[in-house]
């Protein structure tokens, strides 16, 4: 299998693991909010989180990537299902992509998606899988993915 | 909160979480492989698997349903994703449905997904989410889900 090819960074990003020091500088719920509602975490709460997905790396892979200045602008999750289907094989989901509008056209996206993408590969996962809106179809074409189905919810 | 109504299965019919046992009759992969490939998964690496799910109940609930011969006939799985958005909360996620078209009729499906959908909320979800084909949106809406999406996939 041929492995998954990941577009450089620019000079000075780096992509790393979310860590329990991310809680400082808020940088991470900025981030995150420009995708959805981040809501009220205290630290304490944070910081279990943190050791709940590090206890679980084979599972939950919460990724960052920071600019020049150190600032995370860009997150993204890969979670690793484990299933019987497929031979005993895994699902790699994406979740939570989100980039700071002020740096766009940097293909920060798509670096961070074929990350995760080459993340799920190592960890031996037979596919990929994510949900968007619509209107982000395209961006996920030209990470390489396709339309596979639809995406149903139930919300309590 | 209203608790989520589930309705009832068929008299002599049962739901439970998947175990060791399973491996012996086979009906387990018969029924999952009306859905897709299972592949050859020998004895060890399925017990393996049962222990994996068992030591992470708190992420893994494959469940099924067996007839009143005590046949396994549906499955279905429901995992807990943990996540830092909407205040730490926590999404389920339905995967592998598969019933026994022997079985068409009893509702089983829906049975099986309403059953999942209130183990997500007894495990404290904000929401629960699937992927489907466009055939079975219709199923699912009659199970109370709302399309919200578009499923991407990249495979290996």
């Amino acid at each position: 299998m041929q492995p998954v090819s990941v577009p450089a960074l620019p000079q000075g990003y780096n992509l790393r693991r979310v860590g329990k020091e991310d809680f400082q500088d808020k940088n991470l719920f900025k981030t995150l909010s420009i995708l959805t509602t981040v809501g009220d975490i205290p630290e304490p709460k944070f910081h279990a989180l943190i050791e709940y997905w590090n206890d679980r790396k084979e599972i939950y892979n919460p990724m960052v990537i920071t600019n020049a200045e150190n600032v995370i602008i860009a997150t993204g999750m890969l979670f690793v299902e484990h299933k019987l289907i497929h031979g005993g094989g895994k699902v790699g989901h994406i979740e939570d992509i989100s980039v700071n509008p002020s740096e766009q056209g940097k293909k920060l996206g798509l670096i961070m998606i074929r990350n995760l993408i080459q993340i799920a590969q190592t960890e031996g996962c037979y596919k990929v899988i994510l949900d968007c809106d619509e209107k982000n179809v395209r961006f996920y074409e030209k990470c390489g993915m396709k339309i596979e189905g639809v995406e149903m919810g139930y919300r309590f």
